[in-house]
């Protein structure tokens, strides 16, 4: 079909859909949308993140929903341009519910909707103060009771938590902790930050030495305060650890360092939680009526209990724990994985003189660094994008608007592209035994990361390394048990060690909440991340949502936040915005609840 | 002349302009231009900051530069609308010259050029390491000699100063140290800053306690990290003391603390510079290559030497040293002076529950802020220019374009509406005895402070606690002397006091000059500010530009940087290339050094 005017496509569909919304009326909406339809909405429509597929789950949601939502004001943004590209009509719009305002993005397939995006941008009435709503700052006039901002800073410092109660504890002062902090100040939501390092941006510091993020910066950036275009595309971590300090000061943070949660309880009749934490040496409690738990998809490190760990008379370390090459020239050192840590600090031992050896038991998506940038990301996280005018909101909401079921489809032909420009360096990472995959259905490196949040490795040196046999590589074997002075393979081999390096991964989130709350709760609440895409470490059935990240889980109060830092900085405005309803009393009937189908 | 489009206009100007100077005819350049024109060139034409006033001026710059700048390729800026307004039209361009790529702002009557503005973007080969160059942060690939970010720092942190001597040493880490540390860094050019204070951003810290900004946030941004848009129009001392504190650390600033200079010497046969600080208790020796005075246009505090100043039995403070009204409650406070900081001062006494009389000897000139913000700066420095698509590049830019010979009559107007918006108000300030006055030609608050930095009052509440008389005044009278507990006047009238405030402001930065160089020095430099005017405090004759501002003086390898936030923004990225050009050998022949007419 011919389309010469995309834009007065999408008004025309935005018209419909306003109108047969309006009216009340299920069916006329239904009749806008393809079969297989999908509509993701943030927080708007259902007060939840989900994503409804298809007819039934749009007319089930639209059945529940509509009458308390009260939608309407649907028009195009005329500030973008409406795209016609491959048959797909695509547009961006606004929109209004009876308590919030909404911005959204549509795509449209033979006059239809295909894909709609409804996303919450503000509550009315409890806009941020910002642009032209920004403080005033200096209170201008004559004021007796006037406090210096300085006084009222210190003031809060000194009673929340002690004589004033926060409405929330996020526990975990790392980049999610943080931009959800920045996002709740900003709706004056009292929040205290439970960190237990002695310094904001220390989760990173404390990490192996040669440690940079391995996303480009314009990925990275955190809410309100972009990297400048000076910053690195890829932070090392004194940098990151320097700027989320610093972020944590002028955003003015509550953020309690040297602090350390020891237990939550929900208490049923006062709708709060009982949360101990240890400052100080003082025991303190904190009773707020929300909990976030943002520990870190890389918060609790999983150690394998090898038999024969407590006989091995060398050192061994969780990947969290080693520091660096430092100290282990002409040392033997095996790294037990193949993922992103184990490829770093394989090569940074290698650089450091030692004699390293990679145990790789299962394969590793590999990708490198410069093609993936190139061939993934450059349309919407890139110096290109920017120039080309893609702001990060834009990006963040491009990209959410492809639903979890159709992203691997749009991801295999980058990934079938990677594998054809780097086809040599495929075969010659394959040449000498590394086992790699592509995701289990070729979908690669963003889809393994939503699915199990590890199995890959973005190549910045490590690779080259292996290949040429400067990191030696066992590969195809796992660890039967270690002796003394080695490791024994599955296979008998033994591999000599001063060293052993367990980069071997990190627990589910919700290991935090057995360990902080209960096993019940834990359990009540089910596995945080994956998608359910029976793909291996991410059973189904289909969640069609990263599972418990961002909305409301099985226990009231309870709430998870974390993901990178597109993640982190994406979806803080949402849960913030949850938050904040609930705070204030605006209703938020919350729709979808997926049952809970995995423990842990 | 009916202009239907000015961008053609621009495009045929700047096309005959760049065929002039390209042959090297210097009267077909002339005939470009009214007779009446101004060129103000930032660094490119003259390695000066300098404005030629007339074809004789202009004629006189070519012919001694033009051979050696050799400047081409002289286009409009497409990304940038030609305008055409009350027979103006106006236009922006790039340039080139040999050594560098320039920017620019164009305005023509009648087909001629009236006002041209020249100004250095970046030195060819020299260009700072952003956007599309932005350091790639992690090193990719393999490196065995590799050091870590961290680890380059604190190698620098250690070295810099000891075993490897600095390009440039900058005396004084507020603002403006700041902002052209963050400038030079970016070039690469190894600097140190020198600051007395423990912190960064103490020198605001350690203000009265109810100080905030007076110029609006949009003014007041620093390079390369603006101010969120969420951040308060007018900031309180202690939250840019923070921002100012953070931006040297994540800006990697080599920013020495608790640090003072005893003393600097010309080295001529080194040329280089002998300078002695005290830190940590030990005399270090630097010897930097430039030495910048960042010393503060609020740097050095000016006490009026009183007859019985010894002998006066209460307190007695610079407001510089003025803590707040704490603790001055039911005592009877005498301010001297009647700007700035007296206003600020009075009124925070007043709500402290002082007894407090201001004293003020001449005239003030007073705009309320609001006022101040709506009339006189709107269209540049405001969320409703950024929402219109203005950004603070482009508003330092059109700011810089107006010739200073210009800008009082652009001023005269402004004030003129804001005297009739505000007549009330200033009719009852007068008929409370309060000495107005608007400028000496009714040009305004900003020429006053370009012309002597002092004189005015951005009115945000103290006016109104005058014209009630809860801060009482006293003015047309001076002190003539002080007892053990009174003030007495030159009319013989006693003032009963606990504490005498001079808010006396401060003097020219050239009085640093004289006391860490020498006298010999600060009189060959001559006075620091001011342009000549003939007015009060800035004798003639015309100058032209602020004297001895950002540019070179006649001390080889002297120079002073300062101003308000916006000055040490802009004007930092024309300190920062003549200093790089420097360093790397660029040729910069200077051009239109002036005549010292003032030394002090």
């Amino acid at each position: 079909m011919l389309e010469t005017n995309p834009s007065h496509t999408v008004d025309a569909v935005l018209g419909a859909l306003d109108q047969a919304l309006g009216n009340g009326d299920i069916d006329q909406v239904m009749r806008l949308f393809c079969e297989d339809c999908y509509w993701r909405d943030l927080v708007t429509f259902t007060w939840n993140i989900s994503t409804a597929e298809g007819h039934g789950q749009v007319r089930a949601m639209l059945d529940t929903q509509l009458g308390h939502v009260a939608p309407g004001s649907w028009r195009q943004d005329d500030a973008e341009m409406a795209m016609h590209d491959a048959g797909i009509t695509s547009g961006w719009f606004h929109f209004e519910t009876a308590v919030a305002r909404g911005y959204g993005h549509i795509r449209l397939r033979d006059g239809k909707i295909w894909t709609l995006l409804t996303t919450m941008e503000e509550l009315k009435g409890h806009e941020e103060p910002r642009g032209f709503r920004r403080p005033r700052g200096a209170d201008h006039g004559s004021d007796p009771a006037r406090k210096t901002w300085k006084e009222r800073r210190e003031a809060e410092l000194a009673d929340l938590g002690r004589t004033e109660q926060p409405y929330i504890v996020i526990i975990g002062g790392g980049q999610g902790g943080i931009a959800l902090g920045a996002r709740l100040r900003q709706l004056g939501v009292p929040t205290i930050i439970i960190e237990k390092n002695e310094r904001a941006g220390d989760s990173w510091r404390k990490r192996y030495k040669s440690l940079c993020l391995h996303d480009p910066v314009w990925y990275d950036h955190l809410p309100y305060l972009p990297f400048p275009e000076n910053w690195p595309v890829f932070a090392p971590k004194d940098k990151i650890g320097d700027w989320l300090e610093m972020y944590t000061k002028v955003m003015e943070l509550n953020y309690w360092s040297s602090t350390t949660c020891t237990s939550a309880r929900w208490d049923e009749a006062a709708k709060a939680w009982t949360i101990v934490v240890e400052r100080d040496g003082h025991e303190i409690e904190l009773n707020p009526k929300h909990l976030v738990l943002a520990t870190g998809v890389s918060g609790k490190a999983n150690v394998p209990a090898f038999e024969g760990r407590e006989i091995f008379k060398g050192q061994q370390q969780h990947s969290s724990e080693h520091a660096g090459p430092d100290g282990w020239r002409g040392k033997k050192v095996v790294v037990v994985g193949s993922n992103n840590s184990a490829h770093d600090i394989c090569a940074a031992l290698w650089e450091g003189g030692a004699d390293v050896t990679m145990l790789q038991r299962s394969s590793t998506m590999i990708v490198r660094s410069d093609t993936f940038m190139e061939i993934g990301l450059k349309d919407l996280y890139s110096e290109q994008a920017v120039a080309s005018g893609m702001t990060t909101a834009k990006a963040d909401l491009i990209f959410a608007s492809l639903p979890y079921r159709l992203l691997h489809e749009f991801q295999t032909p980058v990934y079938d592209k990677i594998r054809e420009v780097d086809a040599d360096f495929y075969g010659q990472l394959e040449s000498v035994g590394f086992m790699l995959d592509f995701g289990e259905d070729d979908s690669g490196l963003l889809m393994k990361y939503l699915r199990r949040g590890s199995g890959y490795y973005i190549d910045v040196g490590a690779s080259d390394l292996i290949i040429q046999g400067k990191i030696k590589l066992v590969s195809g074997v796992g660890v039967q048990r270690l002796t003394e002075r080695t490791v024994v393979l599955d296979d008998g081999r033994e591999l000599e060690a001063d060293l052993i390096v367990y980069a071997t991964g990190y627990e589910s989130m919700t290991g935090w909440a057995a360990e902080l709350i209960s096993h019940e709760v834990a359990d009540k609440v089910g596995r945080c991340w994956g998608l359910g895409s029976a793909t291996t470490k991410d059973p189904g059935p289909w969640e069609g949502e990263l599972r418990n990240m961002w909305k409301p889980t099985r226990q009231e109060g309870l709430w998870f936040h974390g993901g990178n830092l597109h993640q982190s900085r994406h979806y803080s405005k949402y849960l913030a915005l949850q938050l904040k309803a609930r705070m204030e009393g605006v209703p938020s009937p919350v729709y979808g609840m997926p049952p809970v189908h995995h423990r842990s």
